[in-house]
C-alpha cells in the first residue's frame, strides 16, 4: 500500500494531494492513510501536510547511487568491492559474515539505515535512512595484533582528513578515535578485530557519520552531544563524495603507515587532536584518573599527568573532557 | 553393527573371539568384519589380530570424565564450566558460537576427537580420539588488545608448567607458544581473539596437548617431528588430572599477571625457553632474518641479533631453531 500512495504522488509532483483524493483512489481509510504516511516518513520520506489541502511528498530518501560511487573513487583496493543494503541490524554483522564467506581486503558494506548500529563500549548508534553514511570496511593488515591501537587512531585521522576535505567544518578527534564539532559527536569508529595468537586475522572498521539529519531527526535526548555535517556547515553533503574522500584518504594514510611505521600518523593524529593538553577524566580498574591529557604513545595509549605530577597510561575506555 | 561386534567383544573380556563365531553370530560376511574392524580402531579401539584365533578387544578409548573431573578440580572459575564432546570439527569453533551465545569466562570446552583440530598458521592439528587433550578455553581478560601477545606467553608458560608437575619430561617452549620435548613438538596453543577498538572483547584460547598417543597413531610424516607425554615418559597419563593441573596453573598466573603486570610472567617464560640465546631463521615481510634469539619485550617481541650486530624485533611467525 505505501507503494501505490508513492506511485500517487509522483503522478503529481510538487502538487498536494488531498487524504479524499487517496482514500477514494485507493480504496483505504483517512485514518490507513495517515498511518501509512507516517510509515513512509519513518522510512526518509519527508511530507508536508496542510489543513484542507492534504499532503505534499517534499523529499524522497537519498539512495545510495553505487555507480557513481565506484566512478569517482580513486583507490586501489579499498571499496573497489561494495555490497550496498537497505535496512540491516548492523553492517558490522554484515562484514563478519562476508569475511567468513572469503571477501577479501577493502570490501565494503553500505546500508541506507541500521535498526541496531553499533558504538563504542556497546552503545546504541543512531542510523536513519538515507542521512548518513552507515558503513563497515574490510582490512587485513599484516602487522601483529600489537599494533592494533594504531589502526584505531589511523582511522580517526583518515576519516577526520576527510571531512575537512568535503566540508566546511571545525572537527577535532577525541582519543582514541571519535570525531566531535564544537564537543558534539558527528562520527564514531568501532574497529572489531579477529585475532590468531599473534597475527592479525582481520579488522573490521565500522564508521558512522551523521552526514545530513537535521536537529529534528535526532531523539531529544542526543541533541545536545550528536551533530550532523549539514547541521554544522550548514550544506547537505553528497555522501558518495565524502566515502570516496574517505577511501582515499585512508588508503594513503594506510600506504604511509605500513611503509614508514607510526610516527607520521601519530604526528597527524596530534595535529588533529581536541584531547592532548586539556583536562580529561577516565575511569580505569583502580579508581577515576583526573589530570592533563599529555600525549600519544606508540601503544596508542594516551599519558594523562595527575595533580601531583603523576605520569599514567590509559589504554582503554571513555574519557570526559573537562 | 560397530555396536552389535563390540557387545560381542564385551561378553567375552580378554579372550579371543574368531571371525567365524563374529560371522555366524550378527550374519555378515568376513569381509564385512573387517571393515568394521578398522572403522572401531580408527575411533580409538584397540584390536589384537592373530591367524586361526581371530581378535582381542585389547583396550577401549579414554572416554573423558567428567565428574572426576570437576570433583579434583581445585579453581574458581577456570573450568567449572565444562561442554564435553564426541568427536567434533574444532572445539575452537564450538566454543566461539558457545561465546555468542553468551558463555561466561573460563568455560571449557572438551572433546574426545576433532576433524579439523587447528594449529598455528592455519595448519592442522592431528587430534585422534582419547589419546589428547583436545579443548579450549573462554577467557575475558580486562586488558587492552595492547597486551594480547602477553597471554599468549602467559599461557605457554601455565601449560609447561603444568605438565612439569604432572610427568617427567623435559620440556620447554619454543617462541612464542609451542612446546617441545627433545626437539619435538608435544602441545600447541593457539589463541583466537576478538577485539573492539583498543579493548579485548574475548580470547579462546584452543590447546592440544599429545598426552597418550603412541608412535604408530602418528601419521608417518609427523613421526620426526611430533611426540606424546606418554612416548617421552614411558608412562600413560590420566588426562583429568592434567586438565586439572593446567587450569589450576593458568589461573595463579593469570590473577598474578593482572595483578603484578608482565614482569613475573617473563621471567618463567624465559626460565622455560628453549629459544632464547640460540641460533634462530625466520621469515619477515622484509626477507629471511638469521641471528641469536636474544630476549622477549613487554609486546612479546623476541628481540635477534644478526650477524653484525643489527637488532631485529620479531613480532609475529614461526621461527626455525637451527
Amino acid at each position: 500500500m505505501n507503494e501505490r500512495i508513492l506511485e500517487l504522488f509522483q503522478q503529481s509532483p510538487e502538487a498536494y494531494v488531498s487524504g479524499e483524493e487517496i482514500s477514494r483512489r485507493l480504496n483505504v481509510s483517512r485514518t490507513a492513510i495517515w498511518k501509512h504516511i507516517e510509515e513512509l516518513r519513518a522510512a526518509g520520506y519527508e511530507f508536508e501536510a496542510a489543513p484542507r489541502k492534504g499532503y505534499r511528498l517534499v523529499s524522497k530518501p537519498d539512495k545510495w547511487q553505487v555507480t557513481e560511487l565506484l566512478q569517482g573513487l580513486r583507490t586501489k583496493v579499498l571499496g573497489q568491492k561494495v555490497h550496498v543494503y537497505g535496512e540491516v541490524d548492523s553492517t558490522q554483522t554484515i562484514a563478519h559474515a562476508l569475511v567468513a564467506s572469503g571477501a577479501p581486503e577493502g570490501t565494503l558494506v553500505l546500508a541506507e539505515a541500521q535498526t541496531a548500529g553499533r558504538g563504542r563500549m556497546g552503545r546504541a548508534w543512531h542510523s536513519p535512512a538515507g542521512k548518513g553514511i552507515w558503513m563497515s570496511l574490510v582490512l587485513t593488515p599484516r602487522v601483529p595484533v600489537y599494533f592494533l591501537p594504531q589502526l584505531t587512531l589511523l582511522s580517526a585521522v583518515a576519516l577526520c582528513r576527510s571531512i575537512q576535505k568535503v566540508c566546511q567544518v571545525d572537527i577535532g578527534i577525541k582519543w582514541p578515535n571519535d570525531l566531535l564539532i564544537k564537543g558534539k559527536k558527528v562520527s564514531g569508529i568501532l574497529l572489531e578485530s579477529s585475532g590468531e595468537d599473534e597475527r592479525l586475522k582481520y579488522v573490521i572498521a565500522g564508521i558512522g557519520i551523521s552526514v545530513n539529519l537535521k536537529v529534528e531527526d535526532y531523539p531529544e535526548e542526543l541533541r545536545s552531544v550528536a551533530t550532523s555535517l549539514a547541521i554544522e556547515s550548514g550544506a547537505e553533503i553528497k555522501r558518495e563524495t565524502l566515502v570516496q574522500a574517505f577511501l582515499l584518504e585512508f588508503e594513503e594514510l594506510y600506504a604511509l603507515y605500513l611503509e614508514k611505521g607510526f610516527s607520521p600518523i601519530r604526528l597527524l593524529w596530534e595535529a588533529l587532536s581536541v584531547t592532548l593538553k586539556r583536562p580529561i577524566r577516565t575511569h580505569s580498574p583502580s579508581g577515576v584518573i583526573e589530570g592533563i591529557a599529555d600525549s600519544l604513545d606508540d601503544s596508542g595509549a594516551l599519558t594523562v599527568i595527575t595533580g601531583n605530577g603523576e605520569k599514567i597510561k590509559v589504554y582503554s575506555g571513555d574519557i570526559e573532557l573537562r
